[in-house]
């Protein structure tokens, strides 16, 4: 029944953003939390038998309020702002590719752009990993009602099994939403 | 990050239960699916870094059906039953245990009466494993109206982690409730 030696290694997606309190390349408490969960309780010493995905979904900047204070004198500077979201985006993967590398698992990390929680369900569809990790950020009911949950919405429509992982009650931040 | 040789092992819990088609002692398709999975997605070759915690809940048969054309003659019949009943439950669990024991993973089973959520719930409270694992039978929102299920119960309520595993369509019985 155990897997054989040799067989494919199981596939782990690993959802991870950015910390809304300190901003990129910061990663969310939350996404760090499930990202060492999965390392410690799942993958322990078996590194050659696991693949993570790392995958980060980054929220398109619709109402331009990052780039308030910005002037566009030529179509050059908005390429620069598509570049420096870009940068932002890949310096947060840096942080859990180079822990992945460190310990010696196999990884495969990549940034989308949309709806976190729909680009996930999307990505699960397309890469079909064995099931996928979101770190919860344990919002009370109150507060679910105007942030919404990513991880309730992946564990309801993501087509696998799907591991939500609470923080730590010690890694709550005084507001939750600051994760 | 990732575990040293030597650390506690990851303590799964795995909620099984018998088939509604064959009864006892065989297990239920979602219970078995969702056994093989942790073996093989999960545990793989590491079998010395897990603990599997094999739970069953008996349902209580409130309105004796089962027993409908028993007689009862004195006490010694009524502990009969109860023998019996619990017998069934061992019979089950035999299955899982005896696998574990090939492969090589140690585990814990045991036997608990009343409502299979609310008990798996109040398990994980006292055991504390790592995270929890439960069968789906992938019942339509139809059919959930009438059977409900103990999986969506767990997600929501269990003071863990919780990977529900849905079955293989082509596990999947002409009727899902035949599980």
């Amino acid at each position: 029944m155990a897997a054989e030696e040799g067989t494919a290694p199981t596939r782990i997606m690993v959802a991870v953003n950015e910390s809304t309190l300190k901003g990129y390349p910061h990663a969310s408490i939350s996404s760090r939390g499930a990202f060492d969960w999965t390392l410690t309780k799942i993958v322990r010493t078996n590194t050659s038998d696991f693949k993570l995905l790392l995958l980060h979904v980054q929220v398109p900047d619709e109402d331009g309020f990052d780039d308030v204070d910005s002037i566009f004198a030529s179509p050059e500077d908005f390429r620069t702002v598509q570049r420096r979201d870009k940068t932002r985006g890949l310096h947060l993967l840096e942080y859990f590719v180079n822990h992945c590398h460190e310990i010696g698992v196999a990884c495969e990390a990549w940034i989308k752009i949309g709806d976190p929680k729909e680009v996930i369900c999307h990505e699960v569809n397309r890469v079909q990993p064995d099931f996928l990790v979101v770190g919860s950020r344990g919002l009370g009911p109150f507060q679910k009602v105007f942030v919404g949950t990513v991880s309730e919405f992946c564990v309801k429509h993501a087509d696998c099994p799907v591991m939500a992982i609470k923080r730590h009650a010690s890694q709550t931040p005084q507001d939750p939403v600051d994760d």
